[in-house]
C-alpha cells in the first residue's frame, strides 16, 4: 500500500491514547508527555503503558499493550528505539494504527540506526501504519486540546498550522509563541520522516482537517509554516502546497543553500539536500514563500496569522520621526511595494488638521510631539483612502509621546478596515510595555522599520500569485521519439558509452525535429573544400565521445572562410584526435557558420523534482552573467515564452539598439521540443545545447551534449 | 575663518553652562535640559537664564546673559527660532563661543525658516561660534556626567560614540540601549548641521576629544555609529573615516537609496541626496561599515562596543539543536565568512568528551540533552584551538536545557579568550530571563543566528580592511591640458554650446593622448572611398553637437566593407543630418571599425564626493549586466588595475575560452589619462567613452562624449 492511503484523522485528533513508556519520574520523556496531554485539557481517553508502574498521575497503568481494554486510536511510544522495534509489532496487532516515535537512535544514528528505520518501514507496511516520527517532539492540536509533545508549548488556539522536521526549532517557536500571545491550530514536528513527511501532512490538511472556526481578530486565512531539512517527493510537494496556497498562504524556512550547510546536515540527519536553485524555482511555481532567515519566519508567522494580506502594493506610512520614515521608504521601493499615492482630499484633510509642518504626502510625517489623537487622525484618513493597501505606523518615544495609549487607539482602529496594518515602535525598555497592548490585539507589532516591510512585502508577493491565475500543472502526454533517433541512443548503449559524440547528438535533436546548422563529417579534404565553397564561413570541430567541452580544448575552430583555412584547421584537429583515446569515436565535423544571439538550454534530472530545464545567456555571456532561468518541466508555450521574456538575455533577443529581433517564437517552439525529447527520454540524464544561436530567422541547435543515465 | 579651525574641547566638556529658556514648566524643554545636566551628575557651574524667573530647580536664575557672573562655556539654547536669533549676539558679545541650539523652525521649516538659518551662519562666522544644531536634541558625554540633552537617555559609560542627524532615532536608540545595559562615552546630535557636521565632529574625535579609560569588559576599541541623512564635504569625510577606521569601526546608516525615499528627505530635512552608489565606493575606501538597516545598527553598536572584531573569517558553531546551526552554516558561506577546520588535536578531544552521536565536526552539535557542562567543555575546547577566530554558541530551549546556568558560564568564559564570542539563544518568554546574564557581561545576545553573522561577517569585513595596507590618497598635480585639447573647449565654450559633436570629442581625447580609431570627415564622397579602400571594414556616424546618443537614433552604421554599402551610408546619413537643427555641426565622420571587447568608462561630477570614475562592460553588454565600478578620482595605475580585474568584464579582457588575452595595460593607462584630464579640465561636467574597445594590442576610444559645465 501507499503510505498516502491511509486517514490521519484519528492520528491527530484521537479519542483514546496510550503511552508506551509512562512513567512517575518527571525527568522522563514519558512522564512529560502525559503529563501534557493531561494538562493540555484532552478530553479522550489516556492509557499509561509500562510493566513497572500499577499507576502513574492517578491513572491506571497497563503492563503491556495488548491488556488494554479498548484499542486506542493513537500509540505514543516514550522507549528507547530498540525496544519501539519489539513493541511496535504488539500494537499493531492489538490494531492501533496510529503511532508517534520520540526516540532518538534511528536514520540520524548511523548505519546501526538506519537499520532500524528501515525495521519500522517494513512493519508500518506490513501492518498499514501511520507513524510519525522516530526523532520527533510530537504534535499539539489546540483544538482538540491535545498537547503530545514532551516539550513546554504554547496552549493558545490560533490559525496558525506549522510543520517542522526539527524538534529543537519547535521549542523555541512554541517559547516565542508563548512570548508574543501566537496561537497554533496543529502543530506537528516530523523527525526523521519514516513513514509520514511533510507531503502526508499537507495532504491531511488539504483533505481532512477539522475546519477549525475562524477566531476573531485574526486573519482570513489559515497560513501554514514550515521549517524542512530535506524536501521528499517534490513534485508531490508543488502540487499539494499549490492547492494550499490558493487560499492559505505557505511560508518555509529550508537551510541548506552553501556546501558546508549541506556537509551539516548530511552528518545530522543524514538526508541529502537537492540543489537549491531548483527547489527556490518549485517554491515559487507553487506559491510558497519561502524564509530568508529564523527571523523572516518568525515574522511571517505572526503577520499572516494576525492581518489579512495586502490587496495591492501600495503602502502607507504614518510616523512621528523622520529618518525612519526614509527608512521605510528605500525598503518599500527595494521590495517590490511602492509608497502609496493618496488623492487630494486625502492630502487636503490631512494638511487641515495636522500641523504647519507635518508632511502630508506619504510617508506621512505627524511631527514629533503628535500625541494619540493625532495618530489617531492620521490612520483613519489614510486607512479610508481608495489607494492605500497596507499602512505601517511608526512611533519613535519622543519626551512627550504617549506610547501605550497610542498603542491603544491603533489596536482599535486596526480591525475595523480590513487593510494589513503594522507597527514598528521603535526603542526598549520603554517600548516593551506597549507591545502587550498590540499583541494580546493581535496586530503585528515589530522594533525595526525594515522588518515589518520585508514581511509586508512577503505578504503582497503571495496575494498576487492566488490574483494571477495560478497555472495547473500540465497534463503530460508521453511523446513517441522518432526510431531514427531512438537508433542513436540505442548504438550509444550498445558501444556501453554514456556520453554522446558531437555528431551523434547533433542528428539526435535533428531527428527529434529541432533545426541544426547545414553540417557533415570530413571524410575528405576535397569533400570539405566543397563544402566549404558553398558555405563560407564554416565552423569545424571534434566529434567525439571523450570530448564534453570542445572549446575550452581548441577544439573548435570559427572563422573559415577560405580553402587555405580550412585545410590547416583540418590538419590541426587530425592531430588532436590522433591524441584522444581508443574507442573515442573521434571525427571532424564541419559545420556553416551561424551568427546571432547565443542562448543555453539545458534540461537536467534533479532528484527531488525531476526533469528541470534551464535557459539562459549562453557562449561567453554565460559565463558573466548569472542567467539562470529553471523551470520545472514539462513546460508548454506560454510558460516557455515567459521564461525567456523573463530572462535577462532577453533584451539582446528583443533586438538590441536598432538591431532586427531575433527569431523568439522558433526559441520557444525549440524550447518545448527538447522539454519534451527530454521527458518523453527516460534514458537521458542530461542533455544541453549550448549555443543555441537565435537568428532573424531561425534557432539552431549548433552543440548539444547528451549524456544517459548510467 | 574655517568653521573647522575651533576647537570643540569646551563645547563637549565645558566648565560651565548656561541654559537660555531655562524653566519651572515640567512640559518645557528649558526643564528637561535643566533638570537632564543636573540628575547627570554634571560637576561644573549651570546657569539657568529666563527674565521671568529668579530661580530654577533650587538655582539662582538670570533675567540677561549678559548678568552672568562669568563667561559660560557653553550656552544651551531653549527658546523658540526667532528669539534664538536675537539672543545669539548677546552671548557672542559675552564672549561664549560654543553654543547648542534645540529650536526647531529653521532649514526645515520652508523658506522663512532658512533665512533664519542663514542669519545664524552669519552670526556664527562674524564671532567664530561653534554651533550644534539648530533641531537637534542635543549631547551627551557620559564620561563629563554631561547629559545636554532634553530626553531620557542611557547614562551608562561605554566606549561608543555615536553621531545621529536625528533627534528622533537618538531617543529610540538610548531607550534600546538602556535596555540592553549598553553604555557609551559621547552621543551627538547634529540636527540641521547649520555650522558643525558630522566632519567637525569627527576631527574633534580625531584630535581632541579626551583619550576616556576602557571600561573592563569592553572591546578593545571605541567604535562609532553615526546615522546621517545627508553627507557633507564628502572628500573631507573620507579623510577623516580613513584616519579614523584604522583603529575605531564606524559604522553608519544613511538612507535615501531610493528615488521615493529621496523624496520624503527633501521635505524632511531640505537636503539633496547625492548618488547612493558614489557614497558606497567611498565608504568602502574609507573601511567604514555600511548598515543594512536599523536592526543591523543596532547590532553592530553592541558587538562593536562589547567584542573584539574577529582576526580571521574562521567560525565555529556549537549548538544543542542541528536545524539553527546549519542556518548557521549557510549565512556564514554567504556572507564572506569560513567554518573553521578543527584540526586533528581539536576533534580527539571532542570526541572523547562529547556523547556518542555528536558532531565533532563544525558545526559542533552537542545534542539537545546538553546541560551547561557539556557547553562549557565544548567552548572552552573550540576556543583553544587556533583556527577558531571567533564562536557563536547556539541554543535551543529544550526541557532539560539549563538555560541561565549555560548562560553564566559563557559570560565567564567568552572574555577569557581574546575571540569573538556570540551568543544566540532562540525563543522568547523563557529566553527572555537568561539574557540580563549576558548583557550584564557585555555578551553579545542575539534571538536569530542569522542577526550574529550578519554583524560578525561585518566586523571581519573591517578588521580585513585594517590589515589590508590601506592606501594613502593620492597627492594629484593637476595637469596642464595640451593646447590643441584647450582649443577644442574654448571652441565649444565660443559657440555657447556645451556638448561636444563627435568629432570634437574624438579629437579632444585624441588630444589628450587617447589612442581612437583612424577617422576622418566625410568630404567627398570620392575622399570616403579612399578611406574605405585603405580601412574596410568602416564605420560611418553622424558628428554633431544635437547628437548624444547616436546609435538610438540610426546614426551609426558598421560593417561597412565595400563601395557601395559606403555610398548608400553615406546618402542616409546626409539626410539624417539635413534634418537636425540649425547649428548643431553637423557631419559625417568615417572610422576604421575595431574588433574587440566593448568597454565603458565615464567621469561625473558627484556633488558631495568631486569626480569619480566608472568603468565596465560596455556596448549591448552595459545594459545586460550591471558592471558598474565606480572609484573616487583620482586614480592611479595600481587603484586601476584593481578596478578592471575586480569587474565583471574581466574575464572576457583576460581571454574567454582560448581567446587571446587584451592588451590590459593599454586599458589602464587609457583609464588613468583620462581620469588625469577630467580631474584637470574643471571645465568638464560629465565625460564617458562608450566603447572603448579593447583588442589585443591596444585600447581605441571609439565613441567620447564630453559635456561641459554650464
Amino acid at each position: 500500500m501507499r503510505k498516502s492511503d491511509r486517514s490521519l484523522i484519528k492520528l491527530f485528533n484521537p479519542d483514546s491514547v496510550a503511552i508506551l513508556g509512562a512513567s512517575r519520574d518527571k525527568r522522563k520523556i514519558g512522564h512529560l508527555v502525559l503529563n501534557n496531554i493531561i494538562q493540555s485539557g484532552f478530553k479522550g481517553k489516556i492509557f499509561p503503558v509500562n510493566p513497572n508502574s500499577k499507576s502513574v498521575e492517578g491513572l491506571v497503568c497497563y503492563a503491556h499493550y495488548k491488556n488494554l481494554p479498548v484499542t486506542p486510536d493513537l500509540a505514543i511510544f516514550a522507549v528507547p528505539a530498540e525496544l519501539a522495534i519489539t513493541l511496535l509489532e504488539d500494537v499493531a496487532l492489538k490494531g492501533t494504527k496510529n503511532i508517534l516515535i520520540f526516540s532518538a537512535g534511528f536514520k540520524e544514528a548511523g548505519l546501526e540506526g538506519e537499520r532500524k528505520q528501515l525495521k519500522l518501514q517494513f512493519i508500518s507496511k506490513k501492518y498499514g501504519l501511520n507513524i510519525l516520527g522516530p526523532n520527533c517532539l510530537g504534535f499539539v492540536n489546540n483544538f482538540e486540546k491535545l498537547n503530545a509533545t514532551f516539550s513546554r508549548t504554547s496552549g493558545e488556539a490560533g490559525n496558525l498550522r506549522f510543520i517542522s522536521q526539527s524538534g529543537a526549532l519547535a521549542s523555541a517557536i512554541f517559547d516565542w509563541a508563548d512570548d508574543f500571545q501566537l496561537g497554533f491550530d496543529e502543530f506537528i514536528t516530523i523527525g526523521n520522516k519514516a513513514v509520514l513527511n511533510e507531503n502526508a501532512i499537507l495532504r491531511y490538511w488539504l483533505k481532512e482537517t477539522k475546519k477549525h472556526k475562524f477566531v476573531a481578530g485574526l486573519s482570513n486565512c489559515r497560513p501554514i509554516g514550515m521549517y524542512l531539512e530535506s524536501v521528499e517527493d517534490g513534485r508531490e510537494f508543488i502540487e499539494l502546497a499549490k492547492k494550499i496556497s490558493l487560499h492559505d498562504p505557505i511560508f518555509i524556512l529550508k537551510p541548506g543553500k552553501s556546501s558546508g550547510a549541506r556537509k551539516a546536515i548530511s552528518s545530522h540527519t543524514g538526508s541529502m539536500v537537492g540543489d537549491d536553485a531548483v527547489l527556490d524555482c518549485a517554491l515559487k511555481e507553487a506559491g510558497v514563500t519561502r524564509c530568508d532567515g529564523v527571523e523572516d519566519m518568525f515574522d511571517l508567522a505572526k503577520f499572516f496569522s494576525w492581518e489579512n494580506a495586502p490587496e495591492g502594493p501600495n503602502v502607507a506610512v504614518i510616523s512621528n520621526a523622520g529618518g525612519p520614515a526614509v527608512i521605510c521608504s528605500d525598503f518599500i521601493e527595494e521590495n517590490g511595494l511602492k509608497l502609496a499615492e493618496f488623492n487630494e482630499n486625502t492630502k487636503a484633510e490631512l494638511k487641515k488638521n495636522l500641523p504647519e509642518f507635518a508632511s502630508v504626502l506619504n510617508p506621512v510625517d505627524v511631527l514629533g510631539d503628535a500625541l494619540s489623537d493625532r495618530y489617531e487622525f492620521a490612520i483613519n484618513t489614510v486607512l479610508c483612502e481608495k489607494n492605500v493597501h497596507s499602512l505601517v505606523v511608526i512611533l519613535t518615544p519622543q519626551i512627550m509621546t504617549e506610547i501605550e495609549l497610542t498603542a491603544q487607539k491603533i489596536a482599535k482602529l486596526a480591525k475595523k478596515y480590513r487593510k494589513t496594518v503594522a507597527c514598528v515602535f521603535m526603542g526598549g525598555k520603554i517600548i516593551r510595555k506597549c507591545r502587550d497592548a498590540l499583541e494580546s490585539s493581535k496586530i503585528p507589532f515589530f522594533r525595526y522599520p525594515e522588518r515589518a516591510i520585508m514581511a509586508l512585502a512577503k505578504m503582497w508577493q503571495w496575494k498576487k500569485w492566488t490574483k494571477q491565475k495560478a497555472e495547473k500543472r500540465l497534463s503530460f502526454h508521453l511523446l513517441t521519439i522518432p526510431n531514427a533517433a531512438k537508433q542513436i541512443i540505442k548504438k550509444v548503449e550498445n558501444d556501453k558509452r554514456s556520453v554522446f559524440s558531437g555528431i551523434e547528438a547533433s542528428d539526435f535533436v535533428g531527428a527529434c525535429g529541432i533545426k541544426t546548422p547545414a553540417s557533415r563529417i570530413v571524410n575528405s579534404n576535397h569533400e570539405a573544400i566543397g563544402f566549404g565553397g558553398k558555405n563560407w564561413p564554416v565552423v569545424l570541430k571534434t566529434s567525439s565521445s571523450a570530448l564534453i567541452h570542445k572549446a575550452d580544448s581548441g577544439n573548435v575552430v570559427t572563422g573559415i572562410s577560405d580553402t587555405n583555412k580550412l585545410l590547416k584547421a583540418i590538419s590541426e584537429l587530425s592531430r588532436k584526435i590522433a591524441r584522444l583515446p581508443k574507442n573515442s569515436n573521434g571525427s571532424i565535423q564541419i559545420q556553416k557558420q551561424i551568427f546571432g544571439v547565443e542562448v543555453i538550454i539545458g534540461v537536467k534530472e534533479d532528484k527531488n523534482f525531476g526533469k528541470v530545464l534551464m535557459f539562459g545567456a549562453g557562449g561567453a555571456l554565460a559565463e558573466l552573467i548569472s542567467d539562470k532561468n529553471l523551470a520545472i518541466l514539462p513546460i508548454n508555450k506560454s510558460s516557455a515564452e515567459k521564461l525567456v521574456s523573463e530572462s535577462r538575455v532577453f533584451p539582446l533577443l528583443r533586438g538590441y539598439r536598432g538591431q532586427k529581433p531575433c527569431a523568439i517564437e522558433k526559441l520557444v517552439d525549440l524550447i518545448v521540443k527538447l522539454s519534451n525529447v527530454a521527458q518523453s527520454a527516460s534514458e537521458i540524464q542530461e542533455i544541453e545545447i549550448n549555443p543555441v544561436i537565435v537568428t532573424e530567422k531561425e534557432a539552431y541547435a549548433v552543440d548539444p551534449k547528451i549524456i544517459l543515465k548510467k
